[in-house]
């Protein structure tokens, strides 16, 4: 049995993931692809044999596609994931789910409205060694209950246009999402504080953040966001419970002695960290759909994660501490 | 494009093989298995719709049949791998190739007067990303020539009925395997020591044991080959060379803090420590036997690591040093 | 050349510098001992052969005694302290130099007056190995600017009638003197937050906090206190800076693989992991008490760190950022 | 209570104890040194204030030194440790205790005849925290009985004139004094391989070599011992025992993120690895001389590692398995 699958955006991500599904993924076959970059979308759909759309809701609306997988621009994810609900096919969508809350809103209310999930947010760190036996360690009561979660998240550098704001929206919104997953817990409030620039970020570019998240049990959640560390893709965890912490181990597969120093490896980014993690989103994704089942994170997931990320955003802006109100959560995520 | 498998021998590795197959390995079917005890193999096959034989030489004759994983018992290769070179059919069999240097050179043989090959043998470790990265940094010329290896090869526990001798042949065969494919040279004596045995292996057992392989080139290899050691299964390398030194990292997903004591795990077997490579070994097999290639560990690697593991087991019978002869390398290995 | 010292107080503190003094520390001798519990003080004194005093007084007026340690109880220490100013005599005053700023600011005042610093205030970690050699590396320019540092700073277990305040005054104490020290830098403001307690704390203690120091030109320091945490003495630190970050190795002297883990020691209090800082902190002010210099963190830096304290002390019990304001800096400490 | 101490030899190892004493120690005084380069010796004394000598027998000859810790080259050891012997005077003897056995057999046989030891060799590791921690691991019966020991000894790069004995009496010399202090157990047999010689180690030099060392219980011992290594003062140990291992930590301060990799600092030279192991040393060899006590490693334990060498070096010479052959131990040692 194969899913035949659709793949709407063929920029850097989406060719990825159409690699990684051509070549590392069992039971799944990309049938389509679309890009309004209607030249690019047909190098890609060349190299796997698929059918080629410039316009997504037309690779949609394929019957051949059985499953989408979204991997354009934020702004476009709203009109294709209620797309993909109205046709009824299961959609692993990138984060964010949309960028704003009423857009998320939207998307949840038009799948709360069926009998069984069809959306899964792109949340990849959930698939990771160490954060799952992070999760395993907590939830098997090993070290009591959580109190605090010690983040770090480092980027070597930014791409040009990086705004302050994308700190949050791009890189901070995998953290609220590991906290809350984590967890078992929504975020509350975000509070965003601002240390001297680094002099090697773009003129501007409040990086680094420290940002600070309460969650409804009372746990704190303090988030270093970095993005022109200079050294590297450097995700670091630290979670302190009542009688023990948990962090994420080093990543380095070998170690050298060298010059006066003992050294590891840290990743160049995300794709090198967290490429196996996606490898592994992919196939349970590709696994559930075949089973008609939808388990990752879900569209409410998205929502939430988008709620904080607003917040987060305008404390950002005026400094001060902003609470997060969530919506009532419909039967369908409970 | 799908390769249709069959998988000869249903125990333990045969399993483990056929649900990796059917799960994690893009492009591969298992169409067949077979075992002497044929209602294990039945339950085995039932659980992915593949046809059952008693008899691994019908499943090799069997014409949907595109591909053979021999997972037998090792007396077993031999018979088998012919069976599928005279067929013309890939086959990638689990160490050893054979258990003796006349089996194994009468493959050789076999293959040797083919156009090219299409033995692969199952030497897993080639594909661990540990293994792979040492490698890496020693051909990259960042640390000079190598001049001394360290291995350290620890089990918890040994099953019922195993030898002395089998420390050699299904423990240390892999350090021999890792030895020749990362220094690029044949080993060519061997010689085994003795420490007093611990008080935990079975009585009789000569546990540990050190083993000094030497190579063509002067290089050194001391192997700890201790499979009792209590506390988990251990793999641990030190690639001593001229301006440093490489080691595989620690493999522990998360670290606690706790008791104490700051800690990580130690895999419990060989399934948990090596389970990547061996999904990534069966999913490059696939590829190339798809594109008509075979590339992993040759029949050539078969025969010299069993001729390294006999020197091996001779030293442990008289204490002395044994040298390795081994037979020319036939062109289709160059 | 010897200096003949009076340690002021004999209790756990002050029994461990006379031991220290008389055993590790090369050119001291301690000739008298006082404390309020003259039996104690007896014990301690016959010990090394030392005068016995009641009163803290009367030892600073022993013509003897050419330099004072003051371990006494923190609200003895401005007494004791002027008194010693008055004799003319070296003191190394345990932290803190007085509970509130204003009693440290008489000291400074009657400190300032003279033609070079008499006061030493016992911040011990400016003389352990880890946070030398952090220091050196930032001074040093390997990371650039420091931007963020992180501190954890955990207890295992807190002794009864510990106070939600003097986690702050009693631990936090030393991570603001760090900061200063380590960044060069005063502390401007101070918030404290709250998460929820440990169920192991005992009840009504706020256990653990994080407490965020603002910095004067705007390094963000994040500390973790937690001082019933269950594990251990563990002191951590990340410095953050523009091109790379220096963290505190671990300090366990041996690893260990034994029952499915690695494993090492966390040390069990502040007197293991910091005994060889103690012992150096007491070696440089003795060589310094003999050469007529005294260099070790000032009475300056001992009101700064109180009037820090006394800043996260009020925020702890309003929750608000509370900034922090120092008087000018006495020309003894440019 | 103060310890006279005179000082034999002022060169580089010399001056190393002459400023330890000075100004580390307590309860000690240098207040004689000799050497035959007299010029030298009147520099370092000049700097303590001490007497100054060109022979070390009119040193030990001096009435005001109570104590002599010898630090002139090997071959003149046995002389002065005698002098030290007739004199009655504690003798702290750099190693080796003497070059060959038989000079140390006549050191032995001097001090047997006494009723209480006064010679103590200078093996450093003995004092350092990491080899004092794996000895009481396994003392405390931790991990159980002892098997294999690993060791690595390394060194960044040899100066002009050392030769391959020398890899074995300056540097496998304290591995073998580890073995035995730690295991509790005689070396009975010394075998040495060969590699392949570092291009980066002088012409001639047999770099490195791996010496494999046999006690009296069945433990079995391998000592890499490369003395080119280029990249820094590396010393490695693991103790391999019934049911865990146990390793020397690392000894970097702090850890660092930085252009892609993480790193700590591996010590230069066997003065900043060992510079608080010497320290201690001194400390307990004074404590114990005013006390009248000599308890460090002794006479016995300098002729036994004297005697583990020669054979190391017999098979260094012919290649071939060299036992140890160790006159009975006098009741002084037992």
């Amino acid at each position: 049995m194969t899913l035949d699958i659709g793949v709407v955006g063929t920029g850097m991500m989406g060719q990825d993931h159409v690699q990684r599904l051509a070549t590392s993924v069992p039971h799944a076959r990309v049938v389509a692809v679309s890009d309004v970059n209607l030249e690019q979308a047909k190098r890609v759909g060349e190299g796997v044999g698929a059918r080629v759309y410039s316009d997504g809701r037309d690779l949609i609306g394929d019957d051949q596609v059985r499953a989408v997988l979204i991997a354009s621009p934020g702004f476009t994810h709203e009109e294709f994931t209620l797309a993909c609900i109205a046709a009824g096919k299961p959609v692993l969508c990138e984060k964010p789910l949309a960028p704003t809350t009423d857009a998320c809103l939207r998307v949840l209310e038009a799948e709360a409205a069926l009998p069984r999930r069809l959306v899964q947010v792109g949340f990849m760190r959930r698939y990771d060694d160490g954060f799952r036996a992070m999760k395993e360690r907590l939830d098997g009561g090993e070290v009591g209950r959580a109190l605090l979660l010690h983040c770090r998240h480092r980027n070597a550098a930014t791409a040009p246009g990086f705004t302050s704001d994308m700190m949050i929206t791009d890189s901070v919104v995998h953290d609220i999402d590991v906290t809350r997953w984590l967890l078992g817990q929504e975020v509350v409030a975000a509070t965003v504080f601002k240390p001297r620039p680094s002099s090697k970020a773009p003129e501007g570019l409040q990086d680094p953040q420290l940002v600070l998240l309460e969650t409804s049990e009372g746990v704190l959640v303090d988030v270093e966001s970095f993005v022109n560390c200079q050294f590297g893709y450097d995700i670091r965890y630290e979670l302190v419970a009542e009688t023990g912490t948990v962090s994420l181990g080093e990543v380095a597969a070998v170690q050298l002695r060298q010059q006066g120093r003992y050294q590891g490896r840290i990743p160049a980014d995300w794709r090198e960290r967290f490429g196996a993690a996606y490898r592994r989103e992919l196939q349970e994704w590709v696994t559930g759909a075949l089973q008609g089942r939808t388990t990752g994170p879900s569209a409410w997931d998205g929502y939430a994660t988008t709620a904080v990320a607003e917040a987060a955003v305008a404390s950002l802006g005026d400094g001060g501490r902003t609470t997060v109100e969530l919506v009532d959560r419909p039967a369908l995520y409970a």
